[in-house]
This record gives structure tokens, C-alpha cells and sequence, in this order.
């Protein structure tokens, strides 16, 4: 297979840089690792039936009473007042999402995964190091091009979303076309991190491992660095996130 | 020296991100390293009396011949139409620019510069490898603010530029409080690149290495990115960049 004939690979380290990419024949990969996609990971992974994700905890508390679901949300590091649970994936275990619903209001995925549904996305998936494989030999099984689309932190580019980009990137880049300086950069930090991604975030005082950690939040932080604890597809279908297939 | 008394240091990694940082209390370093400040610096060096960044070809004649300047920009790897020069170091030695005055017209960095003019930056420099140290040593003399300023390609992150960033970033961090996820970028692709600027632009085919060397450029790459060339400081003042002090 010559470089024409592969499928293209772009990474987009912001929400405010979507608009430079072609999402109309992508797979769009929506990474938001602390945490919200490595939650959405686990939940499903743990039995979920389904996760809607909405923008507002209004919409949220709303939604939640309407389809009789759980509602689950965090604002400064708290559950936010109205809701019934927190953005941490041990929250999520077997025993208690099996078969339930949740709907998750995050701030920067969920924003970034209605962004790439109005840019006219054809197919959304999830991606977090608790299912990096899952991610990675599905996008090697559909040989379509890629766009990893980083949630960042209110549109500053992140260390940890960088890094997750990398890690799909280190995992595929043979099988794609890769014309992408955003794509280089994340796999040369993936590569650079990778023998301790946690100890990477923290000598490198990546700004949501300070916020995490100021939360008492460094066991989340590792769960969520650690790959392949929930081996699962998350894909957007009418609205919501179910496991593929 | 405590962190809290320190300086901040923050990278923009693109003009579409220029809008999260805030310029106002700042030195804003404007950074195009392929090839508009590396050729900034190397003009102000041979002794041009002043570069003045314009916008478009046609503001570029027409400011020429206002102040019977040299004209130069480039589109598309030609010089363009109706100006005299390109966009090369080479173009400007000694012989030829002592003395004169040359309206440069780029897409990436003018328009970066009149940006950060808009938002308020009271101070703006231009960095390039070729003045990387003046740069550095500026920096540390003003115990001010600091915004590295990448010009980008059309908004896209790219290679050069978040390495020119690093590179100050690992000559500087000490002295400043550094709470920016792409500036531990940044520097971290530095450091991985160091060994060989010209061999990581190339093995990782960084799209404007790729641009420029499909026009026979790669001698005006390796110039680039050859550190302190040409030690001069290009700051902005009163519609044009001159050498300072």
C-alpha cells in the first residue's frame, strides 16, 4: 500500500482548531482522558447501557427525569448540586451501572463532541487510555481517515490529551497518511512519556494533574492513565454513547 | 526567588489560540521560523535600518514606494508579483541591505504580529533561531510577562515553531513560573529534537520541511534553524521592527 492510497490521520490538539479540519469522511476520536472519556470507557465497559452526554447540569437534571437515569456531573472538582454522582470512574463499578443509563455532563468533550456533530462528523467515537487498544484496532479494521480531536481544557492545549493522541498515533501510523505537524508533535511526547506517563504528568506539572491532585484525585489520575483497563468502543448513535458493537 | 514571584511564561502554539492568553501585561515573542523572523533577524543584522511587516502584496508596493523601500514576500515559493524580493536570509546581505528599509509582507507572522497589537501587547519581538539567544538573554534581563507566540501554518501547529518556543523555554524556564501544558510541550519536543533540528524536521517530514525542500530550500532550512546567526533583538516600534536597543 503506497502513502496515496492510506487514509489520512490528523490530530487537533484544541477545540477552537476544529474548524481547520475535515470532518465530513472522518472518524472523529473525542479524547477528554481526566476524565470524562475514560469514565464514559468504564461505565460502558462495567455494564452501562448507554451514556448521553449533555453540555449544562440543567440539561442534565432535566434529561436525567426524563428517561429515568443517573445524573452525574462535576464543577470544581465536586459533584455538582443537583446531580447524583461525580466524574471519577471508580464510581462506576459492575455492581451499580449494569444496565442503567447515565447521563454525564462534562465541560470540554462534551462541547468538543456537538462541535464535530455540527461540522457534520459521520462517525464519533470515545478514546482514553482505558480502551486504547479498542480505539486503536478499530480504526486499523475501517482503513477511513482519522481525525483525533482533543477536548483540551477550555481550549488550551493539554499534556494529557496530547499524550493519548500519541499513544493512537504510535499504535497506527504505519497504516495512515500522516501530513500533520500536530500528529508528530503528540507522537514524540507519547514516545518521550511513555515509560511513566503518570510521573511525565507530574514532573512536568501538567495543569489538570495540579488541579486533580489538588482534589485528592491521584488514584483517578493513574486509573486514567493506565491502558487497556476497559477494553470497550464507545460510539455517538442518536444521541448517545453505547458500546460497539 | 519563590514561583509565586516569578514571571509567568506562557506558549500560544497557534494564531487561533491567541485569544486564551493574556497579552496586556506582556512581552509577546513572535516566533515564524520558516522563514519570516529568521529572515527578521538576519536583515536587522546585516543592517537594515528597519523591517516593516505588512499584511498583503498590494500594502507592500504601496508602502514601498511611499517610503522608496525594498519590497519582498513571497506566495506559493515565488516571489510575488510586483515586488523585488523574496522571503530568504539569503537574499540580504550586508552589501545589499545596510542602510535600507524592507517591507516584508508573510501571511503567518504579520498577521500574528497585528493581532497581538490588537489585544493590547505593549511589547512585541520577534524570535528565530538565528537571534535565539539574544532572544533568551532579553527575557531574562526584563523579569516581565512572557507570550512565545507561534505564527503557525494557517492556523495548524506546527514543528518549527513550537520548537523555536522550546528552545527558549529550556534556555529561560528557570526564572519563570511556567503553568502552560504547551509550553512542557514544547520543551519537550526541543529536547528530543536537539541533537539535530534539521534530521527531526525532516525524519518526522514536518509539512513546511516538506514545502520548502520540494522548492530546493533545505539550505534556507538548515540556516534557519541554526542557533544565534545572527545576534540581534527585532523589536517593534511605531509600525516597524528595528533593532534594539
Amino acid at each position: 500500500m503506497t502513502s496515496n492510497t492510506k487514509p489520512t490521520l490528523n490530530t487537533c490538539l484544541s477545540p477552537a482548531l476544529l474548524q481547520l479540519y475535515d470532518l465530513s469522511n472522518s472518524i472523529v476520536v473525542i479524547i477528554d482522558v481526566l476524565r470524562a472519556t475514560s469514565t464514559i470507557a468504564t461505565a460502558l465497559y462495567n455494564g452501562a447501557k448507554a451514556i448521553v452526554p449533555v453540555d449544562s447540569v440543567a440539561e442534565c437534571i432535566r434529561i436525567g427525569k426524563q428517561i429515568e437515569a443517573i445524573t452525574a456531573g462535576e464543577r470544581d472538582g465536586q459533584i455538582a448540586e443537583g446531580l447524583g454522582y461525580g466524574n471519577s470512574p471508580f464510581e462506576y463499578p459492575n455492581e451499580f451501572i449494569q444496565g442503567k443509563t447515565l447521563v454525564l455532563t462534562t465541560t470540554n468533550g462534551t462541547k468538543l463532541l456537538h462541535m464535530a456533530l455540527d461540522k457534520g462528523a459521520p462517525e464519533i467515537i470515545t478514546g482514553s487510555f482505558p480502551n486504547l487498544s479498542a480505539v486503536s484496532d478499530y480504526l486499523l479494521s475501517q482503513k477511513k481517515n482519522v481525525v483525533l480531536a482533543c477536548a483540551a481544557w477550555k481550549d488550551k492545549v493539554n499534556i494529557e490529551d496530547t499524550l493519548f493522541a500519541g499513544a493512537v498515533i504510535s499504535k497506527i501510523k504505519n497504516e495512515f497518511a500522516i501530513n500533520c505537524d500536530s500528529s508528530q508533535i503528540a507522537d514524540t511526547l507519547y514516545n518521550c512519556a511513555k515509560p511513566d506517563l503518570y510521573e511525565f504528568m507530574k514532573s512536568h506539572d501538567a495543569s489538570h494533574y495540579h488541579r486533580l491532585s489538588n482534589f485528592g484525585l491521584e488514584k483517578d489520575i493513574r486509573f486514567c492513565l493506565e491502558a487497556d483497563g476497559s477494553p470497550v468502543l464507545p460510539m455517538y448513535r442518536d444521541g448517545k454513547l453505547i458500546k460497539h458493537p
